[in-house]
């Protein structure tokens, strides 16, 4: 039997796909295992439970199980980085199983400088999805460290990380702006008056808005239960207006979604706030992305694994 | 005997002065009893506690005393208001030991809106130690929330609140930026990295900046315990910036500052790089506002309570 067993491993959670000879997911599987909430018997016996009963395949992994922390360090490539290049330094290792696993490497934008673990490979895969995308598109990766990033050509040109996730639980759990009874209730309201705040901070940004959740809260202008989603939009928006302030990514054309489907949803709201539009969210991409380079680097063979490209002048 | 003991009561201190008659300050007391950490006992004993000794003296307290949270809610006061106004808004309350509690009012922005409660204290008290700058000056006053103010014909006629304390404080204790060995080594250089990385944001701000403190870190750039200080003169520099940039505050004399002195002197290294002047920094600022407001309303008798005042057009 031929196919492939894909690692999406990041620092909160493990998925693994089982991928079949045409690169087709046959199952996926997810555990609360990143690379910082092991279980008993580290890395080998998250390996072995979570791709239990599955068939020995060659199995190639993507995310922080690549970082310092992770299983095997492998350093990150600088951009411009395609899937044949990313592929090329791939690392392996051998697990207590016997097989080997085989790690792909992140990538390092040198201006800023700024790093990623596993979201080239579901931009990489994605775009094997929409071949169309290849030449030239925009991407946002929302979530704990949103990224937004630029393809030309097929290749990863540009990107930047923004730690809006983790900065709205940071303020939620441990912050004065912890209101409310906790409950995640939609309030698509105060969620909008938070971009909109956002948006129309100009220069000044809406870093010097958070305190605002308090102030409307004080004022009466916000109920307590309201100031979570005040605070997401304030959040979100400002990774908007920052992002196209940078004037580093295009919108003139969609801009394309990655992620978990109620967050993106989150996006989309918000975008619309912005005369923007983003398109449905893509799933299962680091899926994709891991067949695209374990065809490239021979781990698994097949005849579907060149994907169609366009070139242009991006 | 006549004088006043005056309370600088915040969230995480209590801060006890003993006035003479003449407003000169004979005795400071500080103890970590704010609002939401009282010994047992309450207002009542912390009070007993921070005075003992002290003669029976009139008792008038800033801050968040006069909270919703705190013992006798105030409501806050809308801009411009000067200590007249401030004084005719003072509330009181009976303490266990018979004699009266009497609280100022904190002041409310409706551009924003906006709040603050102890700070409008300082802001005025400092300005009977430099009557010139009653007519127009502009104030800084760093701290877990950090206030710009600005004064006109000596009320405090606009001013802003930005988290910087509040955010480094999170990004140290709780997020992926904790770092280093935890201690607070001095690093001019990573501090005036992150200022100027801030000062250089543009109008996409620092807000996005806030990854390159990890990014710099894993790039060998920035030794991990650097990361602090390079955080701190990102958040400083952000302030700054953001402040400057929305045109609210005048910045063409000296900017005034109150507060902390080594936190103080942080804002000075940060606005160096900006090309700013920042006046040194005035300690003991709300027992001389809480003294003229005294005065105003009559809680104490002296004839040095009239402020030489200028006028301008501000």
């Amino acid at each position: 039997m031929s196919g492939l067993i894909g690692l999406d491993w990041g620092t909160s959670s493990l998925r693994a796909y089982w991928l079949d000879e045409a690169g087709e997911i046959r199952e996926t599987r997810a555990r609360p295992w990143g690379i910082r909430h092991l279980p008993d018997g580290g890395f080998d016996a998250a390996l072995t439970d979570i791709t239990a009963d599955w068939p020995r395949l060659p199995r190639l992994a993507c995310g922080m199980v690549g970082s310092h922390q992770g299983w095997l360090e492998v350093p990150y490539m600088d951009l411009p980085a395609d899937t044949a290049q990313l592929g090329s330094a791939v690392r392996s290792l051998r697990a207590k199983d016997g097989l080997d696993v085989h790690i792909v490497p992140g990538l390092r934008n040198p201006q800023g400088p700024d790093v990623m673990r596993g979201e080239e490979t579901q931009l990489l895969g994605a775009l094997t999805l929409h071949p169309v995308l290849i030449s030239d598109s925009t991407w946002i990766l929302p979530g704990t460290h949103s990224k937004w990033a630029r393809v030309c050509d097929g290749a990863v040109a540009d990107f930047r990380t923004l730690m809006t996730g983790e900065l709205f639980a940071l303020l939620r759990q441990h912050s004065i702006l912890c209101t409310g009874s906790g409950d995640a209730t939609a309030d698509t309201d105060a969620f909008a008056r938070g971009v909109i705040a956002a948006r129309d901070s100009g220069t000044a940004g809406a870093f010097s808005l958070l305190f605002s959740a308090r102030a409307l809260m004080l004022d009466g202008a916000l109920a307590p239960d309201a100031v979570p989603e005040y605070l997401s939009g304030l959040l979100i928006g400002e990774e908007l207006r920052s992002s196209l302030a940078t004037n580093r990514f295009r919108h003139d054309a969609p801009l394309q979604l990655i992620g978990d489907a109620a967050l993106c949803a989150r996006y989309r709201l918000a975008a619309s706030h912005f005369n923007l539009d983003l398109a449905d969210s893509l799933l299962d991409a680091a899926a994709h992305g891991l067949w695209q380079i374990a065809c490239d680097i021979g781990l698994v063979s097949t005849d579907s694994s060149a994907a169609p490209k366009e070139t242009s002048s991006c």
